[in-house]
């Protein structure tokens, strides 16, 4: 008998991509046979970057891993997961004020949906401090973020805000 | 090319089992191909149930669930887990204070190796508050725990506590 | 001698009422001899129902309840509270992250006036993860929130968020 | 038609009462009509003053207001509360740690028996770091604790703690 | 040898100054040899008070005390840290939500240089509750603000919030 | 003029010292004149290091620093702290769980004397997750403790808890 395939999402705006996120992504690898890096379309806030350029900032970190797909989605995350006939929902994890949200999130979805498993993992301590926000507040600034992006992710960050 | 099934395991003291933990198996099963309830044989603090009535009370409360297994265990939790082969470490999360804790130890053993991926679940809000010390309490004091343990759990709880 | 009538004051935007909102109502009435539920005027954020909308809806919602009474404010919530004498502001606290700006309010309101007491009571387990802004959202994407609000509510959160 | 009065009952161990205690038992009686301050008769660790110096020391505090009544109580707290005919519980916050523990146990006892509710008062700012066990500390290591409890309750402290 | 002169820097938007800031400096030239109260120039939020008031209404309430001086910067602040010859920079600390972000821009910085090190005081307990936001609210709905700044800071936030 | 040296103490139980303390006793050294490394000499719970070994595994970890000494101590910290002309307690702070504590034992401090500065440091986040007791576990289960602690106290520890 065969083994149905486990299949993962990770959803996020990834605006943009960073090596906390890619930490995540390595990791739920591990565990599942396919993760879906799932980019959220339409953002409440106004992104940086737009859908298309997310989506290939991704593709480029990811290249050398097999079993990882990247799109974008919108509408409901967990009719969309059911539609990716996901058995779960990844989602990283930094610090306590990540955790009350990402738990409020988590019982909501399981509210509309029990078959879906939110999956939360634990972020590297070294980029425990780390997210997309400060990335592009520190390139505004001038500072240097080699440590925090993968070098093609920085080029595209100091074209957009260092232009201006 | 047959699939590597994945496995997980499960730690705790499960001192005695409550519809907590029984939660997260059955959500875990979801997502592994294999769960091992792995019951901590020598806990710092004495127990209420011996190491052979926990993992006899787990196996009766777990008795239609295929592909999940009970035994005990001691040592190093990452070694343990790396000898059954596993994939990934199940934990429980409930409240920020789990949070720190289970993050230090998450953290300790991503540094001692690297291979096993310590994967969070959320417990469900309606057993948000529970834990086996207050079950244990509640059974001292006279209280009901019904909605708390499997039937059988509490009989064992009940001969244990209110004989005295 | 005639017993003075406690009243408490329950304040908030309401937009709109959810069933975690009435469930707090509901505790309150236990414990005080009127609650009058206070709809802030002016947000600071634009509501999406106006003041007399969101005032129809709790009524709407409360409407077996005796004791209780609904209206609109605005100015500094304890002068307010203190001119309709009331004894009490109740507070609904379901998560760390409520705590720490509830307490922060509840501080500067005793530092102006120390006459009236800011009364904390606790959210229902089975709606800890509900506020109204995720309701919103989830009527915006589609999802189904008969569990989170009446059906009244319901109904005016469709006709206002998915007619465009 | 009269008014049932609204009793509350504020458990704690009381070993002994502090500032911070007495903080709350005013403030709870500005919105109940009698509180009832309940002493745990038994302790799961050794107190430093047994039961009855416990009660002494609160009333010996208490002494200039009505309504207020001590005792002590053993066995299951919502038992004791719903044969005093209470409402409410009191409990008395500080901080985030003392947050979780108490909404565990609020929430336990909502799941025991819905009647009683749990209601939290914040403490004074000026007394939000005191407890019982910071001012026994103090006491033994010679400190000055006018400022954390009643003059009479400092008496004995230093009776019990400096003698040795 | 004459010893080098250890300099603190204390960066915040400061709009306006409060009792609490004033209450941190005060303790942090109990510490270092010079400290200086950096206004951030540029705000992502348009700030209430221009950067030169910001900084006027700082030098009058420290007029007083030696070994203090007021600036305005701009760019990334460990780099102007740097430029100063900083030893240290002063962040205060008020509660747990406080904690989270300022150890992420701690991190961030450490990482970036690890010459300066960031220090954190502790707000005295009676301005636990106090922020800029909270006092420019009060001022608008007609709250007393005594407690929470100096008079002429009182003074200069009724000039801009109620003439409207 | 000449400048009066800055005093700082370390207090702390260090059963034994770890790599994380040592990274805070780096970072006081540079904002401080003197650092005093302050070894708690009684403590509630029994040690596994008695007081003489605790100072030496500090004393031969920090061997090649100048400006820093190690002693231990009992009594009140405060009044220690004053003794020695500290104008300031290091503490470090790893996660919000420290947070509290030690919030709440700075505000005891400076409410019993104000002359002394409680100075909170952030622990590297490669040491977020490190305490004694964690490190005393590893050992006694036979865990590789290298990225932890000094090789002179890894040896130390293996001859107390592996000999059993």
């Amino acid at each position: 008998m065969e083994k149905t395939p486990k299949i993962a999402i990770y959803p996020g705006s990834f605006d943009p991509i960073t090596n906390g996120h890619i930490d995540i992504i390595k990791r739920a690898i591990m565990l599942f046979d396919q993760v879906i890096v799932s980019v959220t379309r339409n953002l409440s806030k106004s992104p940086l970057f737009d859908e298309t350029e997310r989506v290939q900032m991704i593709r480029e970190s990811l290249n050398d891993f097999p079993h990882i797909s990247v799109e974008s989605f919108d509408g409901l995350l967990i009719d969309y997961a059911r539609e990716k006939q996901a058995s779960a929902i990844i989602r990283g994890l930094r610090a306590v004020s990540d955790f009350e949200y990402e738990f409020q999130m988590a019982l909501v979805n399981r509210k509309l949906h029990d078959d879906v498993v939110t999956v939360f993992l634990m972020t590297h301590d070294k980029y425990s401090y780390l997210n997309s926000s400060i990335v592009k507040e520190l390139v505004r600034l001038g500072g240097d973020v080699d440590f925090f992006v993968p070098a093609h992710v920085r080029t595209r960050l100091e074209e957009k805000l260092r232009v201006k």
